[in-house]
């Protein structure tokens, strides 16, 4: 007879949990996890293939521990006067934020963030042995200065998260909340801009709130904008104090010589990279503009995927876009779906499917 | 006036702590982390590149979760019948480690290990908040099965690691010292095989005595034989259910899609890359032959290096070999260092250099 996990003398909070993980499934128009569905030009990923087979050379050794040169690198992509040592990166934007748990979090301390949110916020949370604190949003999902700091004021968490734009909403969160929240609180305060490179181009990031800021952190992906969700690559910047504590939590030698070596050749790339951008956003606007015209109910997005409500039953939607190979994804709001922009032919493709479903109604 | 992490709301418990880490100094001969100092060999670093490039036309797409391929590969290298439901990997054994302390480590819990043994393990288990026991060794640090069961069932700890062979010791441990423990236990037994394709031939893994034992882990790296420090990749073959456990566990898509694919195509050239493992173990014996001759003190070493006793005042020896561009490592035992056993070139300028510093004094 086969074992069970729980069979096992694992921790007691993990019994009778299942793991993360939206389903892997091989459909031709794949929306459903934001990725960016346009792959890397070929130029960079010859770059990038030239960087790799360099770090090749001298794989047996250990890599670069201070990851140095990614971290320049990252410094001068952000731009704002950064300097390498305010600048961290990790396998993924959460493994960064597992670092920030691990030195900031922990058992009888709390992290915040507002509910609807990255839904693995509370997950990476308890991981530490934290506790998971949700906060309230507006009924379109927007955020006020003055709820939001009233909130935070009131929780007085150790760790509070800020998704800007937010996941799975894609609503845009202007800095006044920011600076309100870090006024309110006694914590860290994490903006996560994962989807920054899709916000409007004159939009300002919470990078620019960070001098005198101490407590505040920005963090960031190469997974969206930079369409490298297979590298595992999450960075953030911040105080240099703040990266010293991190240091502290993080494995020796967590990111290896061939992720600092494809990160770095992306970054030199970074104006051609952020090109397939504007196309991504142009399709987004597609997507909402044509829901609405079909009758469903798309949110404000900053980001590179459309959350949309007045869907009667998301799971029969979801069902019948599957069997005509298009997966979308449903985030768990009653009456919602979440669509990523893809290209325009994958986009097409999802809206043609769900124009033919409704007729079918 | 710049900030210190302290000033920072850090957890109590990293407050007063120095990262993790060996100094990183760019010497000639640098035998002080356990590296192979064998470059891949031009050939497999020829088709990790054509898989890589392959990776990178769908880098923009998250990796498979699952790293299927990479498992089946893993479960061919290890044999002795293994699937790869058996199988789990991840960025460094370090990782791997830290899986299992998370699942079956945290708070209220302790992990057990004789020392002096790897000196991730307590630190990995303190940062999962639960306790760190260490046992003894005899004197040349060798382990009887009667010691290691009384031991362990002395101390009924939840994790227990078996450190085959030993480092920093380099101490061969019997499969009798693994059954014995296993059977006084209640928790989880890790063996640590990461230098174990350096010891004897016939001398049996650990792997073989997994068959029903659901809390017998075996964990292994491409660090050190396949010299692949630098891609960090470590391993474990244990029960499928306790595989499960580890996804509880894990971040979502934790190994990148170039990690993936560089291993796979590595380990389809296990035999080339195991060739160097041959020379090593010949300039391991040479560098025990020599320090015996010279007076030292070496401990009968079944891995890539060589800890020896003899030495009157480490520091100045470490300090004298650096000056001669030669970078060992102390680990903390009095009279005694650690050498790695590199190149034919560079073990004999180990050897010289540590020749004229006797015939200095």
């Amino acid at each position: 007879m086969s074992l069970s996990f729980e069979d096992l003398p694992i921790r007691d909070d993990l019994r009778g949990m299942i793991p993360y993980g939206a389903p892997q499934a091989p459909l031709p128009v794949a929306l459903n996890v934001n990725e960016n569905t346009h792959p890397v030009p070929d130029e960079v990923a010859g770059d990038i293939l030239d960087a790799i087979a360099r770090a090749l050379r001298d794989i047996n050794r250990y890599p670069d521990r201070e990851f140095t040169a990614l971290r320049e690198s990252f410094a001068g992509y952000l731009g704002e006067g950064l300097q390498r040592e305010q600048i961290w990166a990790a396998n993924g934007s959460n493994e960064v934020l597992q670092h920030i748990l691990q030195a900031f979090g922990g058992p009888g301390r709390t992290a915040f963030g507002f509910a609807p949110t990255y839904s693995m916020y509370p997950l990476l949370t308890r991981a530490t042995g934290a506790a998971w604190v949700a906060g309230t949003r507006e009924p379109d999902h927007s955020l006020s200065a003055e709820s939001a700091a009233a909130q935070v004021a009131e929780a007085d968490p150790d760790v509070i998260f800020l998704c800007a734009p937010n996941n799975p909403t894609g609503t845009p969160l202007p800095l006044e909340v920011v600076t309100a929240v870090y006024e309110a609180s006694r914590g860290i305060v994490i903006v996560d801009e994962a989807y920054q490179e899709f916000a409007p181009r004159d939009s300002p990031s919470a990078v620019t709130l960070l001098p005198g800021r101490e407590r505040l952190v920005v963090s960031r992906t190469m997974s969206k904008a930079f369409a490298f969700a297979g590298a595992r690559v999450g960075y953030l910047a911040a105080d240099p104090a703040f990266i010293d504590a991190l240091r502290l939590v993080r494995l020796p030698y967590h990111l290896s010589a061939l992720t600092q070596a494809a990160a770095t050749a992306a970054l030199a790339h970074a104006s051609t990279m952020l090109r397939m951008v504007d196309d991504i956003v142009g399709q987004r606007d597609r997507i909402s503009a044509t829901l609405e015209a079909l009758g469903y109910r798309p949110y404000e997005s900053w980001s590179n995927f459309v959350l949309f409500g007045g869907v009667e039953d998301p799971s029969e939607t979801w069902r019948r876009l599957y069997s005509r190979g298009v997966l979308i994804r449903d985030v768990g709001i009653p009456h919602h779906l979440r669509v990523t922009a893809g290209t325009e032919a994958e986009t097409t493709a999802f809206l043609d499917a769900l124009a033919s479903i409704d007729s079918e109604a």
